[in-house]
């Protein structure tokens, strides 16, 4: 390595972000799970990768040109379109609404649209508009996706975690008092950030008549609502339930973050935003939100990968715009592995056997995750011991809460396993957990 | 469209930077060029699209997976590297770092690479890490590419600008005079941006002697050096002049950002960060800045997709990581590009014509853009007439100046267009100009 002879840099004299307790502990974190490569591992968010293929890739970018040469561009607009810079806003919010239409019923005009690089840069985009001022809050559901509250770090934007109720989703009573407590505080509650389908980390959902009593609360708080989902697809049983920014029809309430991480791959790293709220500007002139976050976008990336965004037009060209139909296996092969986990669990700790314990964990109706109770602090170096001695990874959830808590659960992944290496795990993970409950006992 | 019924949002309640004149210029601008897609363009800053073919994608595409496969990689290792969330500080920082030792002479470890989405995701993490705080300022050379300014307002980062001597670079004097002037209002210059080699707005480079100065300018100032060298390889004559990083050998001074939009391609938006500089936390433990960018970057991208990584690396591996000789075609036709326009307007402005109307143009080394001065005001408006009785587009210089300036100045860029398309747009630009200089006198 280069060696360099000037004063080394301060890490406390950099932005104070990269001296936040939360990015030490998802470092280290990520620094264990290289460690022990060969550990059977419930830490990933991680996609099946069942059906990928690199060839795969070869057809869809065909695909995709062929759809462009169809629509009447000649040989070089498709050249430029593929090989250029392009449209902050990118060039396939076409097909991407017509996929929202088919899948979630939602009427969004392509100019509505911002396709990102992954959700987390739209993410960024929309705390960066809608936090104007070091009086602007963001309320987030708690336990809460890392990314939101990191996004908010780098952007010096304060966050106010609101605990989730019992049903799922942040309880309606809590958004209220959080907001009173914010306005009190003398600042501007702005907007709320949730994910209603299959949480990261909770693994809960939102029934439909809490997703319409949020709706109904911030309302009332003057708060927009920031819908993340990425997980909608993968439900246990048939059906789904109504996004938010369906049921709030054309009310212009919610600013909603897709993404094709885990419905298409997450190498793409294709998000989008649909942010179709009018934006009036001092003389009058009127714009989309998802106008002004495009401007915010070309001092982030200019524009998103052309590839990318062919890869995954084509991808769609491919499954006629419809995505949910296109994932019935990966929902079965998420929808088994969630079923083998529960009845893993039930397994080695039978009812008695976990009061006695002081073990507990919840029964997600869907997606990646399910949160265990357990009868010590699951924190880094517990997870380490794991590691190491049990051969078995998964995430502490304290990072999630961004007022602390979370101490004595953990998050298991189940997306990137098969049945038999799930039923491994548990068993190891139940071994462990009797001995860390004897050495907390002894402790 | 969607109709909204919620009240509009208002965009001097959005962050500021949207409603910044800079902004709205930018728009305003690409707003007009859309309106005269048949014009004759001297205005985008894109690369040559000489020998790009969609074909070529595969088998870039291709020679990556095989590479990957014969450093003995399994299919399904090499299915995860292409379809997967990857490290955040990307997969061919190795690729990449034996590009910089053949082409630049550059020892660069692996390691001290952050691959980024374009190089203004570089710009962004760079920002973001050094400054820290409201009293951290950053000096930019004037006038300056408008993604950094961009950037710094995103981030709500103070910059004060240094004006370009006239070897070109900012002036050594200029640099302490700002550094003292912003040290004197109790802020601390922190980092100074600047591109040596045919910068964009002006077209100028550095000499050697100016660089080295600059270094020691730097090191007495205690400002870092941000280095952004996406023209380098496009000089007129054959040579090329060392980089400030590799002047600056292992001395830390410097933070290099690179593009591969000009090199190779635009649409896979791949750039990178070569951030060697150690960083010591208070408890003594030490990284790189490298790392420590890529925790910011988990906050913007997560990471940079692997379908652009794969295609730009096996370019790469094509091209033998010599990316210098792969550009001698391109590096003509600039070359050839910027001849053909400084002896059109020669001929249309002969030395006393041009001493009598007012106008003036500099004579890059090479690169894309020439700088014109002409004796009106060359605004948007003034640009937007030209369009349209002339059917000729070009970039007013004025949004490039941070602390104003450059209100008679445009920036003409060769780079898109051929030999005969700039001799018929100089002589479209000479009539306009004429026109425009009596439509100013007649006042």
């Amino acid at each position: 390595m280069t060696t360099t002879t000037v004063t080394p840099l301060r890490l406390d004299d950099l932005h104070a972000s990269l001296a936040d307790p939360l990015l030490d502990a998802m470092t280290f974190l990520n620094e264990v799970t290289e460690r022990y490569p060969d550990a059977l591992s419930f830490a990933p968010g991680r996609p099946h990768e069942g059906s990928f293929e690199p060839e795969d890739v070869h057809t869809y970018l065909d695909t995709y040109l062929a759809h462009l040469a169809e629509r009447g561009l000649s040989g070089g607009a498709v050249r430029t379109a593929l090989f250029q810079y392009g449209p902050t806003k990118g060039i396939v919010a076409d097909l991407v609404a017509r996929t929202l239409a088919n899948d979630e019923g939602l009427d969004v005009a392509p100019e509505a649209l911002v396709l990102t690089v992954g959700a987390q840069e739209g993410m960024l985009l929309v705390l960066r508009a809608l936090c104007a001022t070091p009086e602007d809050v963001l309320l987030v559901s708690s336990p809460c996706y890392v990314g939101v509250t990191g996004a908010a770090r780098l952007l010096d934007l304060a966050t106010v975690p609101v605990p989730e109720g019992p049903g799922g989703g942040p309880d309606p009573d809590a958004v209220h008092e959080a907001a009173r407590a914010v306005r009190a505080s003398g600042r501007r509650p702005r907007a709320l950030y949730v994910v209603p389908d299959f949480a990261n980390p909770s693994g809960t959902s939102m029934p439909v008549a809490a997703r319409a009593g949020l709706l109904a609360t911030a309302a009332e708080e003057g708060l927009l609502v920031i819908e993340d989902n990425p997980y909608g697809f993968f439900a246990r049983e048939e059906g789904a339930r109504p996004t938010l920014k369906a049921l709030d029809g054309n009310r212009g309430r919610v600013v909603y973050l897709g993404s094709f991480a885990k419905t298409c791959f997450p190498g793409a790293r294709l998000g989008y935003v649909v942010a179709d709220q009018p934006v009036v500007a001092p003389d009058g002139r009127t714009t989309l939100l998802a106008d002004e976050l495009a401007k915010l976008k070309s001092m982030t990336t200019v524009n998103t990968p052309a590839l990318s965004q062919a890869v995954i037009g084509g991808m769609l060209l491919r499954h006629d715009c419809r995505l949910r139909a296109a994932n019935a296996p990966a929902r079965t092969h998420y929808a088994a592995n969630l079923a083998v986990l529960l009845r893993e669990l039930e397994r080695h700790f039978p009812a008695a056997e976990r009061e006695r314990l002081g073990v507990s964990w919840n029964e997600p109706a869907g997606g990646f995750f399910a949160v265990l109770e357990v009868p010590f602090t699951a924190d880094g170096a517990a997870m380490e011991r794991c590691a190491r001695d049990h051969g078995v990874l998964w995430t502490p959830m304290a990072p999630f809460y961004p007022a602390g808590g979370g101490e004595r659960r953990l998050r298991l992944s189940i997306s990137a396993l098969s049945g038999p290496r799930i039923e491994q795990g548990v068993t190891r993970l139940a071994a462990f957990i009797r001995s860390a409950r004897d050495r907390a006992a002894a402790g």
